[in-house]
């Protein structure tokens, strides 16, 4: 099943992938939430599924949505930093033996398809290729064996970061949250879709069709499960709770000359089974 | 006006001071959101005011609550790190240029009044005085001369770290959001109580009586105005989001032996003007 989060001229709403439309969950069942993270704390993820499996539609399908950020309404938004090997020899930061852990905040983020903004006061705006897992069941000390039993699913995220920003203290958080210099979606893909944590699959990071980022999810250093383990012993995950999985190498501000997104750019994060994550970068008004 | 998020056998609610109780907002207003983010989103505090201003009450009195943290749903809680100048030099962090940001989380959070959980993963469990500002306006790029028109309020943090967890990577995420290790509260105390900014007011720590950390909110690195200001540069502030505003010299790790928290300790915040934030620590069960 795919979900994801939209809206059209009469306001929010969550819809269930069918075919190249999507199903009007809001329509069809009267008390869920617009928000995804709303919905998943209800947990209403099974009469989404319900929904799915309608074969009468009559009425429901929308083909003329935009798409919001997936998730608006994220107790917490948790980014691994440095989990991938080769970002963290590029970015000349060792190899974490603990997740190094920042926050994202929903004014942050925009849909697929929407036009991320590169602020006024920087030109450093970089893009991060990732994944992102949804948690679904609340938990704490959640064990390793059970890790994968509190995913709703999986979609993808730009981590897109003003580097001077990043880097001017030693917390990261402004430059990782300028406004609309993130995006996240385009679908919710619950787990039936994917292997065992959304493990062994290709992700890709392109500007303007050129391949920028490229490395497989086997290559993390800590992965979902492992995550959502360590996570879990310092703070309850939440369901609507988002963890951000790290970029791998080939981010822009290490290259020689430095490349950052410039209006008219064109970023896509590709993952595998997952789907594409598109976004064109305009200047702030 | 004080305004605090309670709970009783019949739920969470908002109650405005009066006396040593408090009117059930919820009760007399029945649109009210029961969380005070929300409340500020739906630019209720105008009819919280209407409500402190009735002189019949009949009903709506209640003093049998308990303190929720103030602020359950806010869409980001900023907090500064070394923000007073002593604190930056007993920690041994260079006295900030810029703003030092990191997040924390609503899962991180108790109450005035109930107690703060020293997990079983640490034994250094660290106290932290400050006092925060809540958002009333949103807004983006605020200059300096409108900064205050956007607080709703004032009140006091207890920015309980993890120690160990806050330095074992470079991001201190995670050191700062172990679950029930920070409070919150007791009340919002609006702007017209204070001086502007809460400026040049005296903030104490004290452990078991003792004052363990005192100075005044003049001598802080950035202050309101400039926070707002300086981060509104780079991401929507909206109605409901926290911003602590560090904490000052004393604190228990630096101490020569170090001072931990430990279970029967109880640590106050004292702001003169907001109040007295006071929370007894248990271990994890």
């Amino acid at each position: 099943m795919r979900i994801a989060s939209l809206q059209n001229q009469r306001g929010p709403f969550l819809g269930v992938r069918r075919g190249d439309g999507y199903l009007d969950a809001n329509a069809a069942l009267p008390d869920l939430p617009r928000d995804l993270g709303a919905a998943l704390r209800a947990g209403l993820l099974d009469r989404l599924a319900e929904l799915a499996a309608l074969t009468s539609i009559d009425g429901l399908l929308v083909r003329d949505a935009a798409y919001r950020p997936l998730v608006t309404d994220a107790g917490k938004i948790l980014c691994l930093g440095v989990n991938y090997a080769d970002h963290a020899k590029e970015a000349s930061i060792q190899k974490p033996d603990y997740p190094v852990v920042f926050s994202r905040f929903a004014t942050g983020f925009v849909g697929h398809d929407v036009p991320l903004v590169r602020p006024r006061k920087s030109t450093h705006f970089d893009y991060e290729a990732e994944f992102l897992v949804v948690i679904g069941r609340r938990g704490r000390a959640i064990p390793a064996e059970r890790a994968l039993d509190h995913v709703a699913g999986y979609a993808l995220l730009n981590d897109g970061t003003i580097r001077d920003y990043q880097t001017r203290t030693s917390q990261w958080t402004v430059g990782k949250n300028f406004d609309r210099t993130g995006s996240m979606g385009p679908e919710l893909v619950t787990p039936d879709e994917l292997p065992p944590g959304a493990r062994g699959l290709t992700i890709r990071g392109r500007l303007n069709g050129e391949t920028m980022q490229e490395a497989s999810t086997a290559d993390m250093v800590f992965d979902v499960v492992s995550a959502i383990a360590i996570l879990s012993e310092a703070m309850t995950l939440d369901a609507g709770d988002v963890i951000a999985m790290g970029t791998p190498g080939g981010v822009g501000f290490v290259r020689q000359p430095p490349v950052f997104l410039k209006p008219g750019d064109v970023f896509e994060v590709e993952v595998d089974g997952i789907g594409t994550l598109r976004n064109r970068i305009v200047d702030e008004a």
